[in-house]
């Protein structure tokens, strides 16, 4: 497995750039535009599901459209417009067409006044409203006064988007990445998570072989993710371990939030890579508030599915406002994002149990040239100490990821150990070895003192 | 559940007043008059246990009274007076009636050294022995000479009593809360656990209902708890959780010491309490010192019964002397242990396990009036915190308490949102969900493609 | 079981300093005079194990043997002499009889850059070889020109030499007691290590019984516990406990490095021990790189085996270096780590599980002359609490050992406390109590109302 190329953040961020200015929503043209996008990047399967279908306790909302958005003053000036910034507008505002005194509009009207700049991100998508967002500043400068008000949108039955790329592997076990993708223009949350996803998937396909197939979702919030697991109810069961992905450009570090187990091989692999990758990564604990998580880890799929962030959200102050932008995000956090969900992936590919085929008393390593000749020094390399782990665990207990983790090794080390003592026949798989074993146990010259066991272990 | 009014404090510390000046003891007149007036209060049956009876490894004392006792110098001054404070003669001290030099009376006399200003409290409750406790300015004022020594006490064939209230519940699983009756002039050992007993017992018989029931024991320390489980073998398997309730007056903040076991439901429970409550409180793992705790959770019971102090005993200086007196106590904090007692029986009433009608994914909040309308706010209250855990953690295995305790809210905050999800059909007790579920088993037209917990969890 | 007496520490130093000037490999008349050394002292089986005997994944290697070695310069003057220092010949350098330049001596020729005054310790047992080790001084003095280097040492077929101590006890199951004894001159690495094992052997032939029987082993390094375990690999069955002995001289505290499994009964014993001794041990996992531990924890073995230090390998400068002489051990040092071997030993000798014949409340102690008879003080001495302690977990389930643990009180304590609890018949070994109880129950009288259980504790 090779790093990200150095300019695997450019392409990324890129991506990010080409993505921004489209106004998109949990259903509508912005968010299929971005499907295809996508699926230009990467094969993607887009789904479209009508209006109306029920989608366990909730219904697949009407399709949202939007062509413009103003606030006109006395004087005809627009002092809000949606052609200026598509958060402007309360996403999924019902079509309004009157004039009205501003202290009729003002209820309508949100803002964030501790950052009178920037202007707030803010959704009604199943309640039937319509609003405008704007800086804190435009608000103060609002006279009295009637106002023009405008939102050309449509609200009608039409059909909520997905997308979903397969890329497949040795078995029909599934990894699950999932990503909203129903944001309008907000950089961190969550182009970035679409931008590495993208990344992911084409170096997944890029790799030779996988054992895991893995299944990487471009959904809106909440009603996408609800709707993907309402219509693959059966097919969740295949899915062995997933991370929902958001806010990965920030320039903040990683945070790993848990899976309601807390305890997944996902959750430890995770775990391991920040702390071998950083000092200050934040791991957190699963809470039923957040991303598409929530629905992955409710109770009736239970699924083993973290979510991997760099800033949270809600942590950072452009968080959901207008400061979200293409300065908030950069290509060596991308690029950091996506080598850290590679490790991931690395481990998850490769944790086996191998079995020391020497287990009384170390091996000899020298005479297999794996051990320095000379004897009296203090220290040992990790590389060597990764080969003693090795040995010493792989007693059919533990796999290469349990063995990493006990030695305090990164992944990788042990990967290479591994493959050494495999080259030299001192390692085999499990599984290949209980083959050996029952063929020996089948053999009629078979009459060792020692177990069966024993004599299969020992080679 | 109300809050104790505001002058819940005010009442206990009038009991604490009233009892305070009368001598007390593990058996005699002082200990009967005091659970008299108890029952004035509560319902109390007062049992009499005769002298001679066998408790286990302990046989029931001779009754012991004392009307008076001093001591008098040359000049016939009376130079230790019972009938100032009843701590000066050692608890349980025979009679005496006789004149000696000073040398002969030293080793009678009993003083904290520390504290020259403070008469100790001493006892000598099952070796026969006499004594008088002063403070040490009195000790280093005494001249050489004879001295009149008089106690004027009996110690004869009698009884030992013990007073038993029960506030009965809607089963026979019981709650047991325990305090020691019998020192004499100390207000926070243990008058303070006296009335905080009293006044919750009043607070149980308020209630409408209860699911346990209580029973409260005011006994003579050790003797009176080794008594009770001696009479009562049987009866002991019926308690679920206990408390030993001791110095709950003093200014300082609150500590539990666990039972046993360490984690039964009722060590969690307390502990949830004062972390929710208290920056400071303290919790102590069990150790087989102390109170009454030392025999209900000895290896051949080993209930689940815990000790709720404020300053432990030993750990404050004026333990066991004198200055326990009526200005060691304060109402404010009688009300704040009151409170306590009152919380930690809120969760045993109401810890109950029900089901997420709607395991699959989230069910849609808003449209049942218990969501926020408006998207895009980083901030979550709460209350729709709590309607979140418990829908994610209802699966069947977690109770309200469990829940409250991995959502780190308050129970209360738990109970409030459980009854509103409840209102709207989203969580059900389990126990009624799995009548609900046999019903439907049983039923001819069930056929669903899921499986029988499906169905019967989706309703 | 008395204290190590004041000068056990001097006649061990005594014996590291006999040891000391012997230039030992792992075969070779070096190593065997050592153990011939050790036999004068304690009784010692002496094992010779071929050259060629293949001992698992090994092959015992020639036997090695030195008679001098120098190098001489252009002058004729020693620059480098055996004589001087055993540690200036590689050790197992094959025989060299050559004149060369310095620019060929040099990439044979060992120093400490970092200590110019110290001579290094270097090995080379099964890669042929040869070298010199220098202080770095020595290193710079040297002038370009011609040098003669001598070697006068043999690599020829012969034997491995080992050393083997039983100290029989009551039952077959052993404590192993380990210590590589093929360092030449080095004295805390390992002489200090031969000299505590020598003196604890001696105490335990002292003891009047033993429970366990114990093995000492004086091994070489590695192919010497390989050797032990391929010839013995039966008898490791019966091993329940073992520690390697190593480092145990210098002036550091203890460091007590855990068995692979961890929680191990030595592990918590001597964890135990050192807890009660020092503020400032160590104790550490488990790691495959180390002493003798290496193999015995060897997965196919996996014995509960650690190892006791005091600074561990590595991490004191003079390690594998002329600089740990004489001066760096320290009789004290050698008489504190020998007095903490003997209290580990004795919670293995005396770890066992009693019953409390009396569980159901606490038995009265003072009546038995095991509590003072004045009630009232806040403070119980450590005595008084380990009956309490021992009183409340002796149900069968809690080991003395277990209870020393929970008590937070040296197993000494609890030792002393449960033989006064057995002289007055409170405390009953848990297998002759299971022999008491078989016997009541086939008794025709029995017919308690009370659980046969139950009647059995009560007694």
């Amino acid at each position: 497995m090779t790093m990200p190329s150095s300019n695997a953040g450019e392409a990324m961020y890129d991506l990010v750039e080409e993505l921004f200015p489209v106004c998109r929503s949990i259903t509508g043209e912005g968010l299929r535009w971005t499907l295809r996008r996508i699926g230009e990047e990467i094969p993607l399967v887009v789904h479209e599901i009508p209006t109306g279908t029920e989608v366990f306790d909730w219904v697949v909302p009407e399709e949202w459209n939007i062509r413009d958005a103003y606030v006109r003053n006395a004087r005809g000036e627009k002092v809000i417009d949606f052609a200026r910034s598509n958060l402007h507008v309360l996403n999924y505002s019902v079509p309004v067409r009157r004039t009205m005194p501003l202290e009729e509009l003002r209820p309508h009207l949100h803002t964030v006044p501790e950052h009178p700049d920037w202007i707030p991100y803010r959704t009604s998508y199943y309640r039937e409203s319509w609003g405008f967002c704007l800086t804190h500043n435009q608000l103060e400068g609002l006279e009295d006064g009637d106002y023009e008000v405008r939102i050309d949108s449509t609200l009608e039955p039409g059909s909520l988007s997905y997308g979903e790329c397969v890329v497949p592997g040795e078995t029909d076990e599934e990894v699950l990445i999932s990503c909203h993708s129903c944001h309008p223009s907000l950089a961190n949350d969550n182009l970035s998570g679409i931008a590495v996803a993208v990344a992911l998937a084409k170096h997944l396909g890029d790799l030779e072989s996988r054992r895991y197939t893995y299944r990487f979702l471009f959904i809106p919030g909440t009603i996408g993710s609800i709707t993907w697991l309402a219509r693959n109810r059966e097919a969740t069961q295949r899915i062995r371990h997933g991370l929902v992905l958001s806010c990965l450009g920030d320039a903040g570090s990683s945070t790993y939030k848990r899976s309601r187990r807390g305890d997944a091989l996902i959750d430890r692999a995770v775990e391991h890579v920040l702390r071998h990758s950083d000092e200050d990564s934040e791991i957190e604990d699963f809470i039923p508030y957040g991303y598409d998580e929530r629905q992955y880890c409710s109770p009736g799929f239970d699924l083993p599915v973290g979510c991997l962030m760099r800033t949270p959200n809600g942590r950072y102050p452009q968080y959901h406002t207008s400061a979200d932008d293409l300065d908030l995000v950069r290509p060596d956090a991308l690029a950091d994002s996506l080598a850290k969900c590679r490790a991931v992936v690395e481990i998850l590919e490769n944790d086996e149990v191998f079995l020391n085929q020497n287990q009384y008393c170390e091996p000899q390593l020298g005479k297999r040239g794996l051990y320095r000749g000379m004897g009296g020094n203090a220290e040992l390399p990790g590389f060597e100490m990764a080969l003693l782990w090795l040995l010493n665990l792989s007693d059919g207990r533990n796999g290469l990821f349990d063995i990493a983790e006990r030695a305090g090794l990164p992944f990788r080390v042990i990967l290479q150990a591994a493959e050494a003592l495999r080259s030299v026949d001192l390692l085999h798989p499990a599984e290949r070895e209980a083959t050996v074993r029952a063929e020996r146990l089948d053999s009629p010259v078979h009459g060792s003192d020692d177990s069966a066991v024993c004599s299969a272990i020992m080679g």
